[in-house]
């Protein structure tokens, strides 16, 4: 069962963490015209809502993995209306 | 706490869906140019993860969800390698 763990933790830390290299390339150019304005929206709100339901079901798992992740895409969010 | 899952369910749903309006946005400017290939190529692989670790706790609600993801995610990445 601990490889099975292993799997999800793994999986958890990319699905958070592959937003960081996408926030970094913004930064170095600027540019955001190719990326939907529509799914970081939709991203972000549904980030804040699986924090919310990690501290409601007392998860911190759940509410810190995704803390992390809203802090990243709500960046990308921030950066696409400023860049357009 | 049926309003807890209720969270729970639309968390999930736009972080499963918010990915096809990247694909249509592509779709209609075949423009790939500001996305990150390491976020989708790190996405792409945390979400089998998922899908993997759904089927391997026989749970199929991630790996169905998952699943889904994986369909968009994927697309958005071989259309970021076909047009660069």
């Amino acid at each position: 069962m601990i490889y099975i763990q292993l799997i999800g933790y793994v999986a958890g830390a990319l699905n958070t963490f592959c937003f960081l290299p996408q926030v970094i390339k913004i930064w170095h150019t600027k540019q955001t015209r190719d990326l939907s304005l529509p799914m970081y929206i939709a991203n972000t709100t549904g980030t804040i809502l699986w924090c919310l339901y990690g501290v409601l079901v007392a998860q911190p798992p759940i509410w810190i993995a995704n803390g992390v992740a809203l802090f990243l895409i709500g960046s990308i969010l921030i950066l696409k209306i400023k860049h357009g």
